[in-house]
């Protein structure tokens, strides 16, 4: 194998609390809980998606980013859900894991009922705090040909 | 954050054992295996759907139930993949959880081949059964906008 | 339950080692980094698929396979992501496990965006090699109506 193995050996107990996070967490944004959804990120957190021309930074920013793509989609009348797989796990440090994962948006609306919306590709940086996790930095890219 | 420590924290068995109960008994059911896959509900579970008036309350209904839609979708050439995904695990007591997912259906006919047929929420409590759970109440609606 | 039990209960460093190897090594395929990936089978390993007569055999075989896909797929102007889900476990002895799970193919193009592109069923069987697994044997099943 060419690949380090410590991205290979991943404990069982993080493993399990990362997955739990971001379940947790889909279904806060797909609710439109977006307080809660944003109460995740640390406080000067970031999130940058690779279709807007800067990152928000800090909860505020992501709290209003995110606020107003919500209110949007229901005028629209658009549910969303988020999944998330595939979770590659590498610690970094006794508090800090980066995480890269797929990420797929299906749309249900009441025309087309559901569909595959896009495919992407999430890389996060996780900090714990207590029993859970926030997020550092988030970076999304749309999925593309080569 | 404000959200209770708790749904974060999940013990790593707990999530071993719930992941692997949902995969064994998705297969079961996309198998056809109704028997197998009904014995994983108590004797006096319940499974609701949304789009039925009333819940299947117990093995015998539940059976019946999963039975005719089995043979129906046989008949028309269908197969079905149900994928769950997004896991959130609640633990409620030391022999209780309940877990909320989303449940993505694909189906697959020789016409059209895979497509994403329907985004559902699945509501579940689970209950302790030796080395397993046993669902004692399902409740599946389909995701729509808000 | 008329299931073995041994079929659920799982110990949470298997499936957590188990479900970090599939995320990993999918990761590599759709990156296009076979030589990496093709390292997680063992020398000898088989990749059978069944729109393919004959398995391919050895890492030489499976390395040149999905090189040949990689290079047509960039050629078409395709991406694709690999989803494995509903991860079955099954031990078979101190060093070896069988897993059965669905993969689920998106596919990207500049034209379509994101869309499913087959579903198909995976049997694996797994060989520890230190902290990590190698395929000894894979088996792609098209998911077809009954």
């Amino acid at each position: 194998m060419t690949t380090d193995s410590s991205t290979i050996k991943v404990d069982a107990e993080l493993r399990a609390s990362v997955e739990q996070f971001y379940a947790h967490h889909m279904q806060l944004l797909d609710a439109g809980r977006i307080p809660e959804w944003a109460s995740f990120f640390t406080e000067d957190g970031t999130f940058a998606v690779d279709s807007h021309p800067e990152p928000a930074r800090g909860r505020g920013q992501i709290t209003a980013g995110a606020t107003r793509t919500v209110e949007q989609l229901r005028g629209q009348g658009i549910a969303r859900r988020h999944w998330l797989g595939m979770v590659d796990i590498a610690p970094a440090d006794d508090t800090t894991v980066r995480v890269r994962s797929y990420a797929l948006v299906f749309q249900i609306t009441e025309a087309d009922g559901a569909a595959v919306r896009s495919s992407t590709t999430c890389e996060d940086e996780l900090v714990r705090a207590g029993d859970s996790w926030l997020i550092r930095a988030r970076t999304v890219r749309q999925d593309r040909p080569a």
